[in-house]
C-alpha cells in the first residue's frame, strides 16, 4: 500500500493536469465556434429567406411544403453528409374567415380576434349569444350550469406579469387556452372567448393550440387582445353584452408532411439531435417561434462542418413537423428511432425564441446535470449561466422514454410573449447578434455533449 | 476555556440561524419589491412622458430645461422627502445644419451623416477635399504626413462583432470617435469621417462625444452608417473620392444647468446614490441612453416609499446633467459631496440601457465584492448573476476618490449599440418588462446595500 501512495499522487496530479488541458482545449474550441458564428454566421440571413419568401407555415398549408423544400436544400448547402425527409401524417386545420361583433349599450363593435388553433367554427351560421364573464377558471367551474347554458363564456384571466420568468406565467395560464372550451362546454356554453396568453401591451390577439375532449360539444373558441379584454370586462360588469360570432375554422383530413433531417456522420455508434420545429401558426411569420430554432440548428451543423470538427457520434439536425397543433413530428421521429434501434445520447431543442441565450433546461440524471455544470466556465463568457431548470422541448420530449438526455435552449424570455402566436412574430423582431449568440451556445453545447457523453 | 466551548458552539449556531433568518427576510423583501414594480411600476409610463413630450435633451438645449422640471416634479410625486436642483455649468454645443456629399466616379451622392458631438463645423464655408482611406488608427499613425495633408481622413474601423459583450467592443473602438480627429489633424488632415460605433445593420449614423486636444487644429469630425462606410471603403479602393462637407456645428458658451436630486432621509449618517443621466444626444429620444436609467432610479425611490421601507442611510436619486459631452454633472455632485463632507457609502448608476438586467459591475474592495456575492441567491431568480466585472458609471466615477463604493447595472447588451446615439434610440425600443426588471434589480441592490454596508 505504501508504494501505491506516490503512484496515486502522481495519477491525481496527471488527471488534474489532463482535465485542465482538456478544459483549455474546449475553451479554445468554444471561442472558434463563437468567432465563426458571430463573424460569418448564416442563421440570420437564412431566417430572412424563410420569413420573407415563405412566411407562416401551418401544418398542411402550401407554405409548409415550401418550407420543407427550403429546409432540405439549406441542410444540403450547409454541408450535411446526408439529408432526407421523414414522412409523418399531420392534422390540417384551416382558419377561413372569422369575425366577432359585440353589442354593448346598444352599439355593435367589431372586435379584433383570432380563433384558437384546432377550434371548430360556426358551421356557416352566425352564433349569437349573451356573454357571461368569469375572472378565472375556478369561478367558471363553480358557476351553476343554468347560468352558463346557451351563453358564450368569457374567461378574462390575465397573463401574470409578476412571474419573472415568462414561461412560468405561460404554464400558469396555458390551460385556459388548451382546455377552456371543454370546461365551458360541459356547463352548456356555446362558445368561449379568452384573454390572449400575452404580455403584450398592444391590442393584438394571440392564437395557439386547444384540443376538444371526446364526448364534449365542440364549441368555437377564440382569443382577444389584452386591452379589448379589459374593455369587455368592464362592459360585462355594467351590462349584458351580446356577441355575434362567425367562423369558418375547422379541422380537415390528416395530410402527409415531413420531418426534415440532415446529419453529420460520426465515427462511433450513437446519435445527438439538435432541432426546432418548422411549422408555425398561420399569422405573422413564425420568426421567433420557431424559425429561429430551425436556422440555429442548421447553423450548428454548418459551423461544425466549416470548422472541420469531426463528431464522435452522428449529429442530426431535425426540423420537426407539426409542433404547434399535434406534435406529430416529434412522435414520428421518436418512433422511427425506436424502430431502428438508434441509440440517442442527447437531444437539444431551441423553441423559446432567438433572444439572447441564458441557459439550458435539462432533463437527465443528476450526475449528467452535474457533468454539464462543470462546463460552466466555458458558457459564462456567452452569458449562459443557468443549468437549474427541468426541461427539454415538445418535439424531443418523446425521446426521453428511450433514455435520451434532453436539453432546451433558454433565451431571455421577457419579450417572447409580446409577439408569440400573433401577427407580431415577424423577422423584424429578431436581432442578429441575439440569434447568433444562441447558435454559438447551441453549437458549443452539442460539441461538449459529443465529447463528454456516451 | 473548556467552559467557553459550549457557549461558542451556541453562538455559532445562533449566528448561523440569524443569518438564515436575515437571508429569508431579504428574499421576502426582494419578492415584495419585485411584485410592486412588475405589477404597479411607473417607470415605463414615466419614460413615455419624457420621450414623447420632451424628446432628446442635449446639455444647454431648451429640452434640457424641460427635462429638469419634469424630473423635479416626478421625484416630488414619487414621494421624495426633499427635492432640489444642484447648479452646474455645462457646455452648450449645437449641431445646426450639416451635409456631406461625396463624388465617386464623377457622380455626387448625398450621404447620411452626423457630426460627432463637440465637433466644430466648416465656418460657413464648404470644405472640399479628397478622401484618404485607413483601415484603422495604426495605419493612420503610420502614414506619412505628406499623404494625409489637406485631405479628409476616413477611418473605416468597424465595431467588432466577435466580442460577446458589446461594451468590450465599444471600449475597443471608442478612441476612434473620441480622439480620431486629433490623430488626423496632427498629420495635417482637414476633416475626419469615421464608421459609426455601432452593431446596427441599418445605415444609420451614430453620434457621440469627441474632444479636441489643446494646440491641435479643430477639424470637423463626423460619422456615417455601416453600409455607407462599406461602400465608401470600396470607392476608396477603386478611386479617389472627393467630399464636400458643410456643417454649422460648434461649441458655444458654457450655460447653467442642474443635477436633479431627490432623497429619502435615513435614520443614520451616510448616503447611498442611485442615478442616471438626464441629458442625451440631440437625435432620437434618449430613451435607452439614458431616459431608462433616470426612470429606473426614480422607481427605486417610489418603490421604497410605497412599500414603506425606511432606509437606514439617506438614499439619493440623482439625475445627472451633461454626461454625454462634458461629465460636468457627475463632477459637480462629487465636488459638493466633498465640500459638505457627506460620507457616500455606495453609488449605483444605470447607464447601459433598459434591457433585461444580468448583473452589476462593481468598483470596491474584494471584501465588499465578496459580500455582494453572498446575495446571489436573492438575485438569481431575477436573472441577475454576474458580479465579476469592474465598473460603475461615468457620472458616479468621481465619487470613488472619496472612498465611495461604485456599482453599475449591467443589462443584456446585445441590442444596445444598434440604436445608441442614433435616431433609433426611441421609446419604442424599450420593453416594459425589461425596463421594470432592471428597476427591480436596482431597488433590491440599494435595499441590500443599505442593510449590509456602512
Amino acid at each position: 500500500m505504501k508504494k501505491c501512495i506516490p503512484l496515486l499522487g502522481l495519477m491525481i496530479v496527471l488527471t488534474g493536469l489532463m482535465s485542465r488541458l482538456y478544459a483549455q482545449a474546449d475553451s479554445v474550441m468554444a471561442k472558434n465556434i463563437s468567432n465563426e458564428i458571430m463573424l460569418h454566421g448564416a442563421a440570420y440571413d437564412n431566417l430572412r429567406v424563410l420569413c420573407k419568401t415563405i412566411g407562416h407555415r401551418l401544418s398542411g398549408s402550401p407554405q409548409q411544403d415550401k418550407a420543407i423544400a427550403w429546409g432540405k436544400a439549406l441542410l444540403e448547402q450547409s454541408g450535411a453528409d446526408k439529408v432526407w425527409l421523414q414522412p409523418v401524417m399531420v392534422p390540417k386545420w384551416t382558419r377561413g374567415k372569422e369575425s366577432l361583433r359585440i353589442k354593448n349599450e346598444g352599439k355593435w363593435i367589431s372586435i379584433p380576434m383570432l380563433s384558437l388553433g384546432n377550434s371548430e367554427g360556426t358551421n356557416g351560421k352566425t352564433l349569437s349569444a349573451e356573454i357571461i364573464y368569469f375572472d378565472n377558471m375556478d369561478a367558471l367551474k363553480a358557476a351553476p350550469e343554468a347560468a352558463v347554458k346557451g351563453k358564450i363564456v368569457f374567461l378574462n384571466y390575465a397573463f401574470r406579469q409578476d412571474f419573472l420568468k415568462t414561461f412560468d406565467a405561460y404554464s400558469d395560464i396555458a390551460a385556459y387556452r388548451f382546455n377552456g372550451a371543454n370546461v365551458a362546454a360541459k356547463k352548456g356554453a356555446v362558445g368561449l372567448i379568452i384573454r390572449s396568453l400575452s404580455t403584450g401591451l398592444k391590442d393584438v390577439p394571440h392564437t395557439g393550440s386547444m384540443r376538444y375532449e371526446d364526448e364534449v360539444q365542440k364549441i368555437p373558441a377564440l382569443a382577444i387582445g389584452n386591452s379589448t379584454a379589459a374593455a369587455l370586462g368592464d362592459w360585462c360588469k355594467k351590462g349584458k353584452p351580446v356577441a355575434e360570432l362567425r367562423s369558418e375554422c375547422g379541422m380537415k383530413e390528416m395530410v402527409m408532411a415531413y420531418n426534415v433531417i440532415g446529419e453529420l456522420q460520426g465515427t462511433q455508434e450513437g446519435y445527438l439531435v439538435v432541432g426546432g420545429h418548422l411549422d408555425s401558426w398561420d399569422v405573422g411569420e413564425g420568426a421567433q417561434d420557431d424559425g429561429a430554432g430551425c436556422v440555429q440548428s442548421i447553423e450548428v451543423l454548418r459551423t461544425l462542418k466549416k470548422l472541420n470538427i469531426k463528431p464522435k457520434h452522428t449529429i442530426r439536425v431535425v426540423l420537426f413537423a407539426n409542433e404547434e397543433n399535434g406534435m406529430k413530428g416529434g412522435l414520428a421521429y421518436a418512433d422511427s428511432a425506436k424502430a431502428k434501434n438508434e441509440r440517442h445520447i442527447l437531444a437539444l431543442e431551441s423553441d423559446e425564441g432567438g433572444y439572447t441565450p441564458r441557459g439550458f433546461s435539462l432533463k437527465m440524471t443528476d450526475a449528467d446535470r452535474a457533468t454539464i455544470k462543470t462546463w460552466k466556465n466555458i458558457f459564462f463568457p456567452m452569458g449562459v449561466y443557468d443549468f437549474e431548470e427541468e426541461g427539454g422541448g415538445v418535439d424531443i420530449g418523446p425521446l426521453a422514454k428511450q433514455g435520451c438526455r434532453l436539453a432546451g435552449l433558454m433565451p431571455d424570455s421577457q419579450r417572447y410573449f409580446d409577439m408569440h402566436h400573433s401577427q407580431n412574430d415577424v423577422f423584424e423582431d429578431v436581432n442578429k447578434r441575439e440569434l447568433h449568440l444562441g447558435a454559438v451556445a447551441m453549437t458549443t453545447f452539442i460539441y461538449m455533449a459529443d465529447q463528454y457523453f456516451d
